[in-house]
């Protein structure tokens, strides 16, 4: 019983660790996009000297009185015009030394959107989408920060009906297997693609046929209504 | 160009944005544990006076010059002796007020232990295990994050090969079935779990049976080797 006979309380504590309250928390917004069988990311140019010239996520750090999540809805809010997505933390980042202004811990936030859905507000004209494949060095650890929550949308989108936004309401399986690959950045197998997700029991067959494509017409599908996305 | 022509540097950033550096980090472990066909989970006596009497997780403040992944293997060893398991990170919780000695920003972390395989150092014995089945009111926000790790959990053993270490290295389905049962609190139909578990294609069958069990003895099975989990 040694060490709970001294009593500590909420001040004390606070008085002995008070070179424990010296850190600053950020929130990083990884916004994942589709478009022209892609997936993209939105990077803004970074306006500290320190990377300059280098493209980082969309961050800022959270203000003094402000709840954890409500900061990363400001953050995307402010950056891009966006505020009809759904943000979904990933995880947190705590290396020493990951930020020059001091010690910074960030928390990853994600979301995937249709890049036609979405009007971004580019009065930031260094805002842009960037293809996956495409991507040179980032500012900070936002590489690391990237390739987790890629990781995680890649673990999700076979577990969860999370995709569906990024379709037409009535989409053909060739239009789903090519979203699915663009995430994934594999070469699905058809057949295999067809049996794995009727498996999932997501799908209402429309009965109906793709009008004017260039290929032989699929039949249509529509998402069951009680596995409407989140985001 | 407008706001992108003002040169800011770590140094300005960190002057201008001083009152933002002023949180302290907390690490929060889950430690689930796996015992007589129930789920339990590891708790401590709050040694604040504010939550006198009450039961916490185990968790500490991250240290200045500490990485956030280490402070948990840290927290978990100092707490309790345990320095072989893996700890996963879960969520970060930054709600305003959720600490009485300041803004301190929690991560959770959690792992799920065969509790018999686990020898706690019990020199503080105000550290116990519980069941998930009979918990009390909880410390801080304890129980939140407590749920949190729980859906965590959940999601995972079901989609991942995450629990064989709670087994014996020959177990039969009912013995899985059970494991399965306790973490997901719920009461599994044993043709439907055990068409499921095959299709899963975890599992080797032994060609052997249970041996001196008070029940029809059942079929062994042992997970796959290249599917021995993590943690």
């Amino acid at each position: 019983m040694s060490d709970t006979s001294i009593i500590r309380t909420a001040e004390s504590e606070r008085i002995s660790h008070i070179d424990y309250f010296n850190i600053a928390i950020s929130v990083d917004c990884v916004i994942f996009g589709y478009e022209e069988k892609e997936l993209k990311v939105l990077l803004i140019k970074s306006d500290l000297k320190e990377f300059s010239g280098l493209w980082s996520l969309l961050g800022d750090l959270v203000r003094p009185q402000e709840d954890l999540d409500a900061a990363s809805y400001r953050i995307l809010k402010e950056r891009t015009g966006l505020d009809n997505v759904y943000l979904e933390q990933v995880h947190t980042f705590g290396a020493l030394n990951r930020h020059p202004s001091g010690r910074v811990i960030s928390v990853a936030y994600y979301s995937l959107v249709d890049i036609s859905h979405h009007q971004l507000r580019l009065t930031h004209n260094e805002l842009h989408w960037h293809k996956l494949s495409d991507l040179n060095e980032l500012a900070f650890d936002h590489q690391l920060i990237l390739n987790k929550c890629l990781e995680r949308i890649r673990e999700q989108v076979t577990e969860k009906p999370l995709v569906f936004n990024l379709l037409p309401e009535k989409f053909s399986l060739r239009q789903l297997q090519e979203l699915y690959q663009a995430i994934l950045d594999v070469k699905l197998d058809r057949r295999n693609f067809r049996k794995k997700i009727m498996l999932k029991d997501w799908l209402t067959d429309l009965n109906e046929m793709e009008p004017d494509v260039p290929h032989r017409p699929g039949k249509l599908y529509k998402v069951k209504k009680i596995l409407k996305p989140r985001i």
